[in-house]
């Protein structure tokens, strides 16, 4: 490790892991990592590429939000609450210590507001993209299932939190390949692709009190993700495609351009949750969510089969473009 | 995901998770992590990229075992023993599915070898250079201290495994810049380079025996490494060059040029462990090396003062061209 390495760790990346438990204030080759007593552990990696994850140019704010908030999704989505991280940076040369200030800030914010901190890394230098793999670590409450994408049943109830679709048309309007949002609707859509909320609160409600039967959270795109629950739960599935909530800004696009229905339900990176709900349970998910004062909208239901049908207005079947957006 | 990676994860990668603890076999967005009852867990990530810490052309199989034994080498610092990993790759155009299936592979050897398991992982592609970062899992017995950087008490011993300096050499030599080394011993070299040994069994003898007051594996180089132990400790240290473990080969290489020293004590990736005794117990150190048919070699002390101090055949410090090599 060289000096520079040395002297990013001690300026910027120490301060989140002193005093922290088992940190070991990033002094040592590993840390300890604690168990909440009574509590089990999970464990989950995702790896942010800069060009690939998040466009090239994104503010280091962004980027140190969006490495946290995808595994924080994933934590979400098993229905755990999330404790600490380990963090693997690789720097190419642009990246100089005024943005891996900046990044390192904007890590002690999400640290902040999310409840967790920094438990150890390794940072390198890279001749690629920047790149960051981020293993984050939760618990589940003693006695407390983890949601898994099998396990959901025939005649389930297909739900999702939130709206869907704005991360991927506002990736397309990042891009140039959608104008005519508006300023406004761009810059909120933007930020749904740039700064996902993970949908915490809702997992770990949806856990304790044991109201999925399957879970997942939207990053490959809904109807995707929808198919990994049907296909792990060895069932088909159907939604009803104008009950899938769309944000207004959503809405307005598709009335200019109906084609956008494939971004909509086939992009990727919107975090919600997706899950499986007996019929019985579904007021009490209507009432967690109150409770939460997040949306939750039942969009379809689980059946027999081996394929996720999407239904149109005359609720026949709807050939789709793209069954979801594509990292390779 | 694409379907791309679907079939690379479950043709190559979930066999490497299959009804191992914890893995849900790799169908979810996390990971259960288990931890053996009674014992403490410890982790640690580091990232290795092609043309950074292996050069580019090295075969899946030796990329595999550096990936996996550079963070099984931090976690035998500790004094732990391995349990379990998680792998973020990212993979670029050229590693196509033959490249991988013998990656995976060798990620199986490994496995098997060191008794671990993969638990998870994230599998994207990059536009860059081919970047692994492996999170490794391990455990303390209970009530087992880790050995840390910090501990080493003035009067130490200061104690190193195995031989140093070849795998810097290799490197050297793998690079075009140390020729006449002979064909056998230049493949020696490069192989120590290419796929460390962790010293786990030294490590875990120590920390269950409570033999070393600081420990650290040499990766960075042994003058800098040594250097964390004395920084962290508040101490600075000696070394005795002529003392310091060499190979045939390094030998023989340093009997035709002496400028080669620094590439000795200044190169990294020995992945040795350096730690430091009080004299009384140096003894046991030797018995529980001799145990395990490792060499350890006492070349140096702990001392008052915040350098390291390399000494020469007649005792007077030697002035070092390099501290030790750096990654930025």
């Amino acid at each position: 490790m060289s000096a520079a390495e040395f002297d990013l760790i001690d300026d910027f990346f120490r301060p989140l892991a002193v005093g922290r438990p088992g940190s070991l204030d990033l002094t040592d080759d590993a840390a300890l990592l604690p168990v909440p007593p009574g509590e089990s552990l999970v464990t989950c990696v995702d790896t942010v590429i800069d060009g690939v994850h998040f466009l090239a140019g994104t503010p280091p704010e962004d980027v140190a939000a969006k490495a946290l908030r995808v595994n924080l999704s994933d934590i979400a989505a098993m229905g755990a609450r999330p404790l600490s991280y380990m963090l693997a940076l690789s720097l190419p040369n642009w990246a100089e210590r005024p943005w891996v200030e900046a990044f390192a800030a904007a890590l002690a914010a999400e640290q902040e507001l999310f409840g967790i901190y920094l438990l150890g890394g390794d940072t390198t230098a890279t001749t690629g993209p920047l790149t960051l793999s981020v293993t984050l670590f939760g618990s589940l409450p003693a006695g407390q299932q983890p949601l898994r994408r099998a396990g959901a049943k025939a005649g389930d109830l297909v739900f999702v939190s939130g709206s869907i679709g704005d991360a991927g048309l506002g990736l397309l309007a990042a891009q140039g390949a959608l104008t005519g949002l508006g300023e406004t609707a761009e810059a909120v859509m933007r930020q749904r692709y740039d700064r996902p909320q993970p949908r915490l609160a809702l997992g770990q409600a949806l856990g304790r009190e044991a109201l999925a039967n399957a879970a997942i959270d939207v990053s490959d795109g809904l109807v995707q993700d929808l198919g990994h629950i049907a296909r792990h739960s060895g069932l088909g599935a159907r939604i009803r495609r104008d009950d899938v909530p769309l944000s207004p800004a959503a809405e307005a696009a598709l009335s200019h351009d109906e084609a956008l229905w494939a971004t909509i339900l086939g992009g990727g990176d919107d975090y919600e949750l997706l899950f499986t709900t007996p019929p019985g349970k579904a007021a009490d998910v209507a009432a967690a969510a109150a409770e939460l004062e997040l949306q939750v909208t039942a969009i379809g239901d689980m059946v027999a089969g081996d394929a996720v049908a999407v239904l149109g207005p005359d609720g026949a079947p709807i050939e789709m473009a793209s069954s979801g957006w594509s990292h390779f």
